[in-house]
């Protein structure tokens, strides 16, 4: 029973959630479902509007949820749930001076960025923006072959090239989930340097537990500061989450240590690396490429952007 | 010391191979290196004047090893070596009948191809090509956002989608390292045709042994007839030879009975797959997505090709 007189508890949706999702909501009779049913941006005008008396909230990143969305629902307001890993876009603690709970999906996309992650470390390592265009701008027929041409540092071991290390810029679910997925490419070392805002690490058990899991293919999984990690890394992976104490932590100073050969991965958050410095790095071949996720700005990422520009 | 008087064998080599092999056969003082240095197709006139007296001739697929050339060659050629995995362009019977022995390099792409196949796999699910284009024209900052924008379905498995069933077309080397580096990602079953053309298979014990090494994550692994193939896999390695007794073997008739969220991954020969068939399951979404690295008639592959044109 709710405060407005009617029986029904009305949640406010602001994406539709699609076919598998949404029918746990429609088909229950004690809730009043109200959706914003278009595939884009929910209008803030009408949340504000139909937000009033709601019990609970499903947003997206989208969704600015401060003092103002919080008051316009009133003290029915129970829940708010996000679809997605980050909260950035809530100010928790109006949450919290209001009793009101936070869902959110921590460990949704674990999987989903690992794959991302090794798939753009075997493309950059390949070239593959690189020959796609030949192909796709009808450049191939003419393409002169050589034995080494388009060549890159592959990721697998190989009898000549017998060591693979991998770095990780943030250590956490996401880098395991990565780790584990490149261990039969033939990866033997890993190197971390722990998310600055990460509590209590490096952690020596985990560590201990995770190289015994992958032994004897790997050889050596430590903890190292950022100096080492670009000095050492094949392939780096940034996975650390955004703000300002990861901001372009990978600057042309760190670039400038890295391996000639070596490969960037980052599908934490854009700001990590300052996109100038990468650009810069890719034109003059300080290293060998980048495989880019997420980038700092976006997406308001224009065609002449430096990053687009690259064809590494 | 040789027929013509002097005392160096004389080697003729059809591509310069770069730094790490070419001292090889340049520092030897019994060794005269006759090099094509352009990195171009060895030019066939300067090929068959310098060939003369040759003992041995390191060549790549450009190059046709045929009568004319072993004539060209003389009686003291002993050995014919070729920078490929494939031996088309020899005609090992010529050589036999000289008592000439090949070269190859049966090995040295399995982990190269088996890293490409992983990584056609993950991008193909992931529609890379597409989203890549999106952002290579510009349109990102207009791009609307939506829960399931350009989504695929995931190489990983997750907690709503726990199986997944991988197929081969071919179940040699190059698969074996293709499905060692997907059993992180979740693989859980392993359905495969063998070649045609494959001796002694399926081979039960091979089979048993392989099952058992990905345990428990494998939770099967037989050999099945191509109707199967077709039905039951999530995606689908073509790694199978070229040549008549595999030409077209994935045709129309194949591709409708795939399941419309599988993905097909071409890294064996492009004659195998029946290109015009392909664009057509991708335009009518018969399959959710194709990632090829060989294509039938290439290099002569235009950019209005019809898999060019595709974006999946």
């Amino acid at each position: 029973m709710q405060s407005d007189g009617t029986s029904k508890s009305k949640i406010v949706v602001c994406r539709d959630l699609g076919p598998d999702v949404m029918p746990l909501l429609t088909k229950r009779d004690d809730i009043e479902v109200v959706t914003w049913t278009e595939d884009c941006v929910c209008d803030r005008e009408w949340l504000l509007k139909n937000i009033s008396g709601a019990v609970g909230i499903v947003i997206v990143f989208s969704e600015l949820v401060n003092a103002e969305l919080l008051d316009a629902a009133g003290p029915n307001l129970k829940v708010v749930s996000t679809m997605s890993v980050g909260y950035e876009h809530i100010h928790v603690s109006e949450l919290a001076k209001r009793n009101v709970r936070l869902g959110y999906t921590p460990d949704v996309l674990t999987d989903a960025v690992a794959d991302i992650s090794v798939m753009l470390a075997l493309m950059a390592g390949r070239n593959a923006n690189e020959t796609m265009g030949i192909v796709r701008e009808g450049l191939w027929p003419k393409f002169i072959w050589a034995p080494f041409a388009l060549c890159g540092p592959q990721l697998s071991t190989s009898g000549i090239s017998p060591s693979r290390t991998v770095g990780f810029l943030g250590f956490g679910r996401i880098s395991h989930a990565t780790l584990a997925r490149l261990i039969p490419f033939g990866v033997t070392d890993c190197i971390y340097s722990s998310n600055p805002n990460s509590a209590a690490s490096p952690k020596k058990e985990r560590d201990e537990a995770l190289l015994k899991q992958y032994r004897p293919q790997l050889k050596s999984l430590r903890p190292v500061d950022r100096d080492t990690l670009a000095r050492e890394s094949d392939v780096l992976f940034i996975l650390a989450p955004g703000g300002p104490s990861t901001r372009h932590l990978i600057d042309e100073d760190f670039l400038r240590k890295m391996k000639k050969h070596s490969v960037l991965v980052n599908a934490g958050r854009g700001t990590v690396v300052d996109s100038d410095a990468l650009a810069k790095a890719l034109r003059e071949k300080w290293i060998w490429g980048a495989g880019i996720d997420v980038v700092e700005g976006e997406p308001n990422i224009w065609k002449d952007h430096p990053l687009v520009r690259e064809p590494r």
